[in-house]
């Protein structure tokens, strides 16, 4: 299966190594105004500056290195959760095998989501890297018969390279940029519509809180996408990776799978949910590590056999990115000796308001209004708008950022995604230039 | 794609949990001669006892907690190689995305095997959880135009499910009992005649050292390989992850990699293949770090070109297994401060020489000669032999290991699987409770 790489991944600095696909960029060796290029795409907190979380690296290394239980410098709390996490790998090490993710760090995660949801009943859960595994196992058939997957439009590339790679037909909806970046139920009934005649549509993709748009869901709107779920026996894929990054004043992140079970029996026993979370996102920003949850509720019993017996096959959780899960999902908590480092660095660990545009999530999706001439332009260099805007700020100001093209847009609309899950410096930095550049831009162009 | 769990995989320990498919075990509460089960299935060595490398661990827990540099109880070797992998992390953190894996890490594997081979030419490689990953690349299409793939019996379960799970035909070859476990190409020469009335065979997968068998190829034994392999335009799959554990005397490992090239141009420029190598295996063992690496030698240009796209969308390597691939491959050298421990921890690791049937890697298959009225009683409680011997012995003396039915074996041929790469202490008990069982169970059916 041939995979389509959009442009625009870059490889953090590997462009000229073989086996990575470049951002597109110049010749090197020529001189440039700036000293260094600050690389914004990504939702790859650590890279962007963001340091990690000490409770996290002092319980991961004690337990990667157990004489550091010695260390009179590591707090008590630290080394009560490692040796509690170390109990529970055979022979006391995290280099075992770990075939269904560690029971310990499983319960945790009930415990997590029973409290986040005022403790409506917990359905099986896996760990592991769940969302192309859960979306490989629904997927198949080809021309009428090809699982059709409703994705958001903007999205994230990866999401769609990944449907593609796995022989899903993407069915777009649009978001609703006027409102917000609202998801009408509309335009979904409007894409169902479409899509029956090419595919067969079985899963709704929502995220929430949005990437890129930052937009966080009501109440309100998902009751209305969970009826209509129901009515079309849609399978439900709900992405919350980000539902600790809530920013924006009176907004609040309420789980799919909270509201599901507060709808009352006739959804709660029926519809289909799959609930993600991961270490990657969050305050934790864990992208190095590995490791999330899933939560399968209302599974047909033929699919639950096949997931369950899938995720025992794999073998492949990363036992490092299971202790990673145990704290995201159980941190530290006010009266514990590491707790004030933990609660300081959290707070500085939160982007700010510097974008009132989303109320949620680690990204900024803006929209460019580029002058005719502009647009022209690109069409003369055979180029799209976006990618020519994001070429040169990146040329001229050494900021690379995600042109809005790989997300998807309404024809004629042109968008680049910032990622501000960074350190509020670098943010200041990147605004800076981005400014300047725009400024020059538009007089260029006007 | 609905999977098949074979029996015997157990869950180490987690029987009664949901998800997880258990060994077959009787109820619970029943009182037994033995204090604790050794499970000696899997080639899992940190769960059988082996302790982890203290240079291994150090390096990763002053990654991970950089902190840990103003120790004084590490040993500047430890904390230089930590620098300057952190120094590859953009944001000084593990816990950053790795799309291509670490640039420095791919060039310490480069020079692994280019030293290992005698400097033959490096072909392109890609760092990861490669061997599923490559086959599915290459496994396509249905009835005659299946890809077939060319597998050994003894063969280790996990790969034939994975087999299974990307769709491709299993095209089973034995290996020679009488002779050691030697493959023989004239079987491998049957196997494929047969196949063709029901697949298209394109893949040959090797695994040496082998597992279960213990066996080591010899240089001629892969030179034939090679040229039934160019004869027949096979695509070698060659599974290495055992090449660090030789014990028996004046026994070697040679790469395919090397034996290729040293057939001259008529083979180096011809014949496709992979080369896997795993921190899971030899003498590490740190199977919970999820790294290896593949070299890819003369890939077809369209093949390369998907494996290379598929390897950069992927985005999910590990960066702590990226620092275990970079020690495996370049492990302290004498005069280095660490030195010492880890050569005395490498020698305590090795497994020693208890079997004389194999001559590398860390299993030994065993076979068991069973009265006939052992096979009349399994035949009469609906089960096989050997599982029924297995489970017998489970139940009786608490030793879990592997049925000789999972890997395959020739028809009225009976074996067990000891993964031997654990403590001496520990497979001394295994090998009491073994014998004191096995002379019960002859006398029981004599």
């Amino acid at each position: 299966s041939e995979v389509q790489v959009p442009l625009g991944v870059p490889c953090n600095g590997l462009a000229s190594r073989p086996g990575c696909v470049p951002f597109p960029l110049r010749p090197y060796g020529v001189k440039k105004p700036y000293k260094e290029v600050i690389d914004i795409c990504w939702g790859d907190a650590h890279s962007g500056g963001t340091k990690p979380l000490t409770f996290v690296r002092q319980v991961i290394a004690v337990c990667i290195y157990p004489e550091l239980l010695q260390e009179t410098t590591i707090a008590p709390d630290v080394k009560e959760r490692a040796r509690r996490l170390l109990r529970e790998c055979p022979g006391g090490s995290v280099g075992k095998y770990c075939v269904c993710g560690i029971p310990f760090v499983q319960d945790g995660v009930c415990e997590f989501i029973s409290k986040r949801d005022g403790g409506v009943p917990i359905s099986p859960l896996h760990t592991g890297s769940p969302v192309q595994f859960v979306l490989k196992l629904l997927v198949h058939g080809k021309g009428l018969a090809q699982t059709g997957v409703l994705t958001p439009i903007p999205c994230y590339p990866t999401f769609v390279m990944g449907l593609t790679e796995l022989g899903a037909a993407m069915v777009p909806y649009y978001l609703c940029e006027d409102d917000g970046w609202c998801l009408h139920v509309e335009e979904l009934r409007r894409a169902l519509a479409t899509s029956r005649s090419h595919c067969n549509p079985r899963i709704l993709y929502v995220i929430n809180p949005g990437n890129p748009t930052g937009h966080v869901q009501s109440r309100e709107s998902i009751e209305e996408v969970i009826r209509f779920a129901a009515e079309e026996e849609l399978f439900i894929f709900a992405d919350e990776v980000y539902q600790d990054m809530m920013y924006a004043e009176g907004s609040q992140f309420v789980s799919y799978k909270k509201v599901l079970f507060e709808m009352g029996p006739q959804y709660s026993n029926t519809v289909e949910l799959a609930s993600f979370h991961s270490v990657s996102k969050g305050i934790m920003g864990e992208c190095g590590l590995r490791c999330g949850y899933v939560e399968l509720v209302n599974l047909d019993p033929s699919v639950k056999q096949s997931v369950t017996s899938a995720f025992n096959t794999e073998r492949n959780t990363a036992v490092i990115g299971q202790i990673a899960l145990n704290i995201m999902v159980d941190p530290p908590k006010p009266g514990d000796p590491s707790y004030p480092t933990f609660s300081q660095e959290t707070v500085e660990a939160l982007p700010g308001t510097s974008f009132q545009a989303g109320s949620g999530g680690i990204y900024a999706y803006l929209r460019l209004d580029l002058p005719q001439k502009a647009l022209l332009q690109a069409k003369e260099e055979g180029t799209d708008p976006d990618l020519m805007y994001c070429s040169r700020l990146l040329e001229e100001e050494g900021v690379c950022l995600v042109v809005g093209k790989e997300h998807g847009q309404q024809e004629g609309t042109y968008h680049i995604r910032i990622c501000i899950g960074t350190t509020s410096t670098r943010l200041k930095e990147v605004l800076r230039r981005l400014k300047s550049f725009h400024l020059r831009f538009l007089n260029e162009f006007s």
